[in-house]
């Protein structure tokens, strides 16, 4: 069987599973992931429906110029009202649709399809993506293993005198030159109390003595993405700011010691939470331990103090403990890891040890 | 008033036209075109309410870290249920939302407010955006006069041997000497037979003789974006070619003669698809005329058959008519173009004569 037969197959088990018979996909990275069909469709229809009890059928622009698709397809132009031509194929009951599928597509099909009862469905193509094969775990290795040498390099690259703004664009020329595809989002990179925003995008602030350097980056390689986070200290370091640097460093060790098939992802956030509570920082904490990963940057899935879901083999998520003082300062240190049957393959090899660089 | 305000008050003003006392936005573009907030808050909501009858609300996660927002904020966390937190603003009756609002956050909410009709009401905001102010128009030329600097050197470029994938790299490189942003979109480099297909991306692909070379580019330059095709030659070209060639270099010289304050779009769209038509070549030109242009690339509104809209001054489109032989060849012109009271302004200046490069 070959990989997206199997693909949809397993997507088929979990729709029966939550008694669904039809499932909308729009996401071009999901119908992607189960037909090899690489479409980007701009603010076009772009649907695969999934049926349990009939043919899958594909919905296109022909536009897309797609050619044979390998499965019953429904094309359209430009001028047609999508719902009409779509909702024929829908039957009564009910429907599920993926998480990303937008209003302007939604809305009118729910109009023209009322004996249909909407759902969100996606979970059953995410609970799919969300175990890695073999073959995509090879592929995270992969990506994970550029990451770890870029940073390396961009690690020897600062400098007196550096900007946020310049390590981003030699972080992009290192990924060129190491053979990556492009990065996997756009690097965070920040300097001191720039560093208090988790999400913080690099700017024109050039390194000052005793500024934390946080590095969250992440690179594309074969269609898999990597992610990871270093904070390093340039000249010195406050006291107060390196006993914060090893209580996170602690808290994703800690983290990662406790990861292994069955353990409820919750708990995992918690083992992470609770260390960072008991120095002290925990209101500074304000984000979740960690996401899912593979072909997009964010998959479903996080490692939250709500996700009771327990870990499975394959499952591989980002472990990101963080400690954000406002307008201050931040640190945060992030590895990407495999579930396994007994524990967890963590894909960054890059020293958590702090390093304070220039000295 | 500021140039927020203002904006806020015309999208009310639309909103009194359709008869909506509330329009809840989680586009981030639209967002920050009415606020001046600049989040991207990937899989997290992120929203602004817009209510005619009182104070407008932004909500975020707090993670966003976006201090104060000049807005009523509510604020919320990554272990919250959003609709839960959403549904008590919301009132009875009528809902507009945003035409990418996503299924995620939609069908929750249309769950918990069971008295409120949701209703697609993007055009409140989108039939603002589309008329730019003179402010946005200059920022539309000056993307564009890079795009069309960058064009001549593209093209300047081209030379024995190269592949579609050099030309689109040489292009970024380009962008960034001109001081352009980055791209406004992948760009699209097509050679020969590629060019049948008018979304295709540059691959290893060699230029050949007698090859079109179609160049779909565009920059971003401080927020606005650039949009332009141009369609070259290899050392020669096919008298079929140069007919074919011939024939959309017209339509698209008769579209933009035509485009002026009152004129129906679909009527701009029917004067160069009547010209392709009458040459035999109707139903190779797949797609519709042109779509409008701004922050975005792709913005709401297009030129085509089935908007009956009259052109307003101020608006920003693409007129770019393409033939498209299966397998075979293809061949697209375009330039973006600013209405005005009796006639437009063609944003690009790059010669559309044809063009037989390497001899």
């Amino acid at each position: 069987m070959n990989i997206y037969k199997n693909r949809i197959e397993r997507v088929k088990k979990e729709m029966e599973k939550c008694g669904l018979g039809q499932l909308m996909l729009t996401d071009p990275v999901g119908i992607r992931y189960l037909t090899g069909l690489d479409v980007h469709p701009f603010e076009r229809f772009w649907a695969f429906l999934v049926r349990t009890w009939s043919e899958n059928i594909v919905f296109a622009n022909q536009l897309f110029a797609i050619g044979d698709t390998g499965f019953e397809t429904v094309t359209m132009t430009d001028s047609d009202d999508v719902a009409r031509i779509v909702s024929p194929h829908i039957a009564p009951g009910r429907l599920g649709v993926d998480k990303t599928m937008q209003a302007r597509f939604l809305l009118p099909l729910m109009e023209d399809c009322s004996d249909t009862q909407f759902i969100l469905g996606t979970d059953c193509v995410d609970n799919v993506r969300a175990v890695k094969d073999e073959k995509e775990q090879e592929l995270m290795r992969k990506a994970s293993k550029i990451n770890d040498d870029c940073m390396e390099d961009l690690i020897a690259f600062i400098h007196e005198g550096v900007t946020e703004e310049e390590c981003a664009s030699y972080l992009t020329d290192l990924y060129k030159s190491h053979g990556a595809d492009g990065v996997s989002f756009n690097p965070i990179i920040s300097f001191g109390a720039n560093a208090a925003d988790p999400h913080h995008s690099p700017d024109s602030t050039v390194l000052k003595d005793g500024d934390c350097i946080v590095m969250d980056i992440g690179c594309k390689k074969d269609g898999y993405c990597s992610d990871m986070t270093r904070t390093c200290f340039w000249k010195k370091a406050d006291p107060k700011y390196v006993e914060i640097y090893e209580t996170v460093r602690q808290a994703n060790e800690v983290a990662e010691g406790i990861v292994r098939e069955g353990v409820p992802l919750c708990e995992i956030d918690a083992s992470a939470r609770d260390h960072i509570a008991a120095a002290g920082y925990g209101q500074f904490f304000t984000h979740r331990l960690g996401h899912f990963i593979g072909i997009e940057e964010h998959e479903k899935g996080d490692v939250s103090s709500v996700n009771s879901e327990a870990a499975k083999a394959g499952m591989i998520f980002s472990i990101e403990p963080g400690v954000y003082l406002p307008n201050e300062f931040g640190v945060r240190i992030e590895d990407l890891v495999i579930v396994t049957e007994d524990g967890c393959e963590v894909l960054n090899k890059v020293d958590k040890n702090i390093r304070i660089l220039g000295i």
